[in-house]
């Protein structure tokens, strides 16, 4: 198993060392994997002038999995915008074709009081986001900002195919047979056109899942019903815009958005894996940040792209196993428990295993 | 001053006429209303065929302020889209020209319960939200579902123009000024050349308003903030899309959406006046709503349509009163308070005038 590994910027290369422990012990312990590093982001436009250079793309398309940490950083959010980090992710997702993104937001028992819901809310919340990730408003064209009628204009255009909802529907709908047989999709379809046919779509795909209950949500009801009664939900899929808001807001609920992973598939689940948290610039370099949702990530990795079910588990039980202990980040942190830098989280999820 | 009142569909009818016995009481103790009645929504299309009337876009015109209840029921959900409810709500605030929709969610201390956050992330909450509303992908062209190399698709755009972002600013930087000056500016501007537009352009229009304090957010992180700590923002702009979602989490962030007002602005201060919530189909005619949301609608109408400032805070503290004393209908309710109808909250609200 070929797996590209992409550190980026900021905390990046901190989180994904630590999960590259965790993994090197798998590797010992018999589970064939080969590592090769490559730049994206921030730190490759400062190498390469470029944030998802040549080389990049080569290791990404030869490797069965993507490992990547977080990019950005304001350093380079002035930069023309083919310059900027953003644009490495946007370009790797789209050339890889990774258009499922799933997004579980799992409360800890543990980590109940992080949440700045009332327990009662959120107690064993466990609910999965599937957002569409290649296509949307995020890839439309036309796009830009140009001179009309004596002023600027900004434009861009949200789009969907009745075959890109399709196959963002089956996994949606296959993910929901694994869990508890409930799919909300939402979609804003009482305004707009292309959230009509989402809708539209969805219902058709649905016939061939009978088993599994479907509903619709507009977007604004969505992001209402997230907060007041976020345990009605079991998977939700929605849009590459609409997914991006909701998913923050959901893996917010938990209160540690450092604790969550994520996988974004293509069709034969090669797959990037990448922590929901961003970059984190202030802290970074400072062995402060929390790299569980990196090596959760790695847990994903394993999961889905190499059907390694076994080893996933394994991987998240040491997780389990170090907040029981009672070893937390700062980000993570609360009296009576015991803080911890990222290599020594490491070192205890490593202790775990 | 002329008033022309929407009661719309579902719960409308019944919460527009408490708000209704409040002006009425305002109009016999001196100040000047005429009121007008017209049909809007799915009883205008059952009546007319059409959501949006000529006689009810003639009144509206004609008007000083627009009181609207709620439109929309799943009885219209599967018309044709001109059909459909929620054009004639889009119709008539494009017509109008209320570009400016100011939804403030504020925790009233006596409903602290209500909310789904622990009392200290929201006790004392009180943020607006100031959402464009006659543009964006609400009404950008081209926009479809069409044929396409053998599928269908479905397509919106989403655009805004320098000067419609000047204006709104503007809205944002004043309303600022009379709160605690600070305005939090929402898009996406690592994404959206239409956003990145917006922040440029809000930027330029800080110049001119050094005495507020200006931040920009991306929309993902806005959403997660207004979970993790609502009480940093005191203004938050942003365009129509983004509003619609944010404004309402945002209100469920207080647990008492029936509570809340808005109001939406022209140039010159003639409004659209209109709960937060829904038409609540499944409440209809039991006399179960929650009529203070349309009550404070009123309130905001005498301030901003009418610069009637003392009738307005007059109305706010009789809400605060019956708030006070215990009435509480249905969805604010909570043992040991005081269940009541609408048409009882009305008759406390006028006891308290
Ligand atoms: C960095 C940004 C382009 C990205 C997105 O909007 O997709 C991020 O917010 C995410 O959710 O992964
Ligand atoms: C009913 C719908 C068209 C409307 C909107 O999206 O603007 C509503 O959600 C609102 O926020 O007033």
């Amino acid at each position: 198993m070929k797996i590209c590994v992409l550190p980026g910027d900021g905390i990046g290369p901190e989180i994904v060392s630590q999960a590259m422990r965790v993994l090197e012990v798998l590797k010992q312990d018999g589970l064939k994997m080969e590592f090769e590093y490559g730049l994206l982001g921030g730190g490759a436009v400062d190498e390469t002038g470029t944030p998802y250079p040549e080389a990049t793309q080569r290791l990404a398309k030869e490797a069965d999995a993507i490992l990547l940490g977080a990019v950005g950083g304001p350093k380079w959010d002035t930069l023309p915008r083919e310059q900027r980090p953003e644009r490495g992710l946007l370009g790797i997702r789209k050339q890889l074709g990774v258009f499922a993104n799933l997004r579980p937001a799992i409360l800890y028992p543990e980590l109940a009081n992080a949440s700045t819901l009332k327990p009662e809310v959120v107690s064993g919340l466990d609910i999965i986001i599937i957002r569409e990730l290649v296509g949307d408003i995020y890839f439309g064209e036309p796009r830009g900002i140009e001179e009309r009628g004596g002023e600027r204009v900004g434009y861009n255009t949200m789009v969907y195919s009745e075959s890109e909802i399709r196959r963002i529907a089956k996994v949606a709908f296959e993910t929901a047979r694994r869990r508890n047989r409930k799919v909300c999709s939402v979609d804003k379809m009482n305004v707009l056109e292309s959230t009509q046919l989402w809708r539209d779509v969805v219902t058709e795909v649905h016939k061939d899942y009978q088993d599994v209950e479907l509903s619709h949500m507009l977007v604004d009801n969505a992001a209402m019903q997230l907060v007041r009664n976020p345990k009605q939900f079991d998977v939700m899929v929605t849009g590459n815009m609409f997914g991006d808001i909701l998913s923050d807001e959901a893996s917010m609920l938990t209160g540690s958005i450092g604790m969550l992973p994520s996988a974004s598939l293509d069709e034969n689940n090669k797959g990037l894996f990448e922590p929901c948290h961003g970059s984190a610039p202030d802290i970074a370099g400072k062995n402060m940040a929390n790299p569980l949702a990196t090596i959760l990530s790695a847990a994903m990795m394993l999961r889905y792209s190499f059907g390694q079910e076994e080893q996933a588990l394994r991987i998240e039980n040491a997780v389990k196993k170090v907040l029981a202990q009672g070893y937390r980040t700062g980000d993570i942190y609360e009296p009576g428990t015991n803080k911890v830098s990222t290599t020594e989280m490491g070192d205890a999820v490593l202790a775990a295993l």
